[in-house]
């Protein structure tokens, strides 16, 4: 996992998930459209509503990753406490963004003003990035991006910023064996004796009617990669190779 | 998040996760069959299959959680690490354990001993727990409990040993809303004033046909989430109240 694009952190907050009442979307969609973009994913964590523990989390990621996403967390009640903790973590302080109250006013009636208010808290500095198909700006501080927790709404604000974080793509080719798992261990080992920067996957699969092991090779340099592949391919029995899926970028399946 | 009860971490380890190959089912079901025990997850990690990084993270879990329960990497191939991980940030050494070597040699045929000899590999003090309905042991180190990354061997793994992590049940009710969070959300501070102990939580739903919030309340204490239950229905006006569910033990819906 030490390729040389960008890579990333999911923080994922959110007692309902912790406590196994929502399955996260969040940081599924989030890991599968990074790796689409050449971003590495390099840890993704699920924590409760607390201001302490978010704080930590940020001051741990920061410096650590190239790039931070938080989800959830950021309504207008007792339990939305991201802001906070980002705030805290950051040494900032929680400040109510002029032009998040003015967009406020504008969208929302004035039923309740005092949680009204409460949503255009952001720690200070935060930077609004305003785009197209978005009604609301993303927050971000520096290299921290700050989604809500509604997979709909994460969904679109992501959509609307993601270019920002393209980078050179992964290229991933799959081998589909009928071979058990162990008998091919020292195989794979020699392959990453030749190609140390190669990362490959052994997956083992119970009761599919074809296939028991799916390889997965991955690079970013496609050179590199096909030659990884014809290297792992010449080792194996022919009549133990099911299928191959060769070189597609990530984001292409 | 502060019931006394026991409390937990999943660190799900492996690549193909993190990388979006695999969507992970381990930490989900583990999650809820956990919370139906009584057992509280307070934290869950995703990390790569890296050694080192695993080490960390039982370093730093361990004094913490009451439980650890790692998912992946345990099987023959240069991927699987999590046994090595798991001695280095323990400080014991990885041996390979005469119990486990006995077993591999009945139940495989001899075609790779080197790699069949690297299933059992554990780190020294290492505890095999045996039980109806699983062929090989559950591997476990004081707290810290190391299942498998194939979803169908951890769960028949887990539903072998779970009884031993039952706790008190949560109970939980649930109150549909007609309703915007923001103008019910100082409500909710309220009921919190006068029942700081309990687990609240709010969650708008977009386009749902009924209702556009739920509540959820929880505690171990039964009488006491009745009590908070009442406290908060009193504050709502009825005709905002879509459906109450309550106070269910968690474990049975």
């Amino acid at each position: 996992m030490t390729d040389s694009g960008k890579n990333a952190i999911l923080i994922i907050i959110g007692n309902e998930v912790l406590s196994g009442k929502t399955v996260d979307k969040n940081g599924v969609f989030l890991t599968r459209e990074l790796r689409a973009l050449g971003v590495e994913v390099q840890r993704v964590v699920i924590i409760p509503d607390d201001i302490d523990l978010i704080a930590e989390e940020i001051r741990t990621s920061r410096g650590r990753f190239d790039l931070i996403f938080t989800c959830g967390g950021i309504g207008p009640t007792h339990d939305d406490v991201t802001l906070a903790g980002i705030a805290l973590g950051l040494g900032k302080a929680l400040i109510r963004h002029p032009k998040l109250i003015e967009m406020i006013e504008q969208h929302y009636p004035p039923d309740d003003l005092a949680a009204q208010g409460r949503l255009a808290e952001v720690p200070e500095g935060t930077e609004l990035i305003f785009s197209e198909g978005i009604r609301f700006p993303v927050l971000c501080f520096e290299s921290i991006y700050i989604f809500p927790g509604i997979p709909e709404l994460l969904v679109s604000k992501f959509e609307a910023i993601k270019e920002r974080f393209r980078d050179r793509p992964f290229y991933l080719t799959k081998i589909y064996l009928a071979e058990k798992e162990y008998v091919i261990a020292e195989t794979l080992r020699d392959v990453l004796k030749d190609y140390p920067d190669l990362l490959l996957g052994s997956y083992p699969k119970l009761h599919h009617p074809e296939h028991s092991l799916m390889l997965t090779l991955e690079s970013k340099d496609r050179a590199y990669l096909e030659a990884a592949g014809e290297n792992l391919i010449g080792r194996i029995p022919k009549e133990k190779i099911v299928k191959i899926d060769r070189g597609k970028s990530a984001g292409d399946s």
